[in-house]
């Protein structure tokens, strides 16, 4: 069995994905852009990248905070993980509002997967040595 | 060791990405779309789509099957996947012929994606419970 | 606990993909490509592309790294992801340079790829029998 609040964690990151991807396909039924397009109104531009977004950082965070909750820590694993999301929930909603608003929830996304990803790297050297 | 059947349909579901992928590659040389480009010809335009939705629905599918596996049952974790792969396998071959079509295939992969990840949800707090 | 060298491998191949993906985020700033767009200048068009095609890659190289490591050898899981990280540095230098000279670095990064899935369908299948 995996350590369950990480688990927990992936589940909610997911969710929020679950999210993006809805709200991109509602979009493109919306605005009427026909697949494969994914170019028309600025509205499914905006999801769509949210949703691209998501998979750029998904593909880092999940590694991330899984090696770190069997290297480092599951607990600290887990709570960085709910920071990650917090700040995935705020990119998406403010992106879309604004995409020049994007930063704060970006950049506490990528704070957060980097701690997970150099907290791993240094428990796996530890773990080494 | 991993459980040995939601292994198996983690292959077979990355079998079925590379086919899409080495299409994509294929279609490229094909069209003479040269490296950066991703649009010209409505052929190759498809067969990129198919490959980039491949990913965008494996990023959620591989953990929720996994973590599924972990807190379900690796046997319906398995046999879900199988669904997946098959809606899979439909939504590639209808959306190159007819982006119309795609529909079902697409279908069913969201749903039993949704079913692996719902579970997961569900047995993840019955753990924590 | 899980095996020492793959997790590495995946922390370096996580490394690499942050590289190219702060890349995109400089290229965006410096060539002044407003979001959500994601065409404009080649040089920018090109990081973005190496960034798109390493998530592409990475999708199914890290599951295959660990189905690998857990059903057929850790170390020859761990040897052939430095070869994959190795291609993949190569791919990424020589695509910002040239796209036509991307070949040999993205050929070693599939090659190595698929060694490992392949390799772990039959150690799945040989675990079955």
């Amino acid at each position: 069995m995996a350590p369950t609040f990480p688990a927990l964690v992936t589940v909610l990151a997911l969710l929020v994905y679950a999210g993006v991807f809805m709200a991109t396909a509602r979009a493109r039924a919306r605005y009427g852009i026909q697949a494969p397009a994914v170019t028309g109104a600025p509205e499914f531009e905006r999801t769509f990248r949210i949703q691209q977004n998501t998979v750029e950082q998904l593909i880092w965070f999940l590694p991330s905070l899984w090696l770190f909750a069997f290297y480092v820590s599951p607990s600290w694993a887990g709570l960085l993980g709910l920071v990650w999301i917090g700040g995935r929930i705020h990119y998406a909603l403010s992106y879309y509002r604004d995409p020049e608003a994007r930063g704060p929830g970006f950049i506490t996304g990528c704070a957060s997967a980097a701690v997970l990803l150099v907290g791993a790297f240094f428990g796996i050297l530890v773990d080494l040595l």
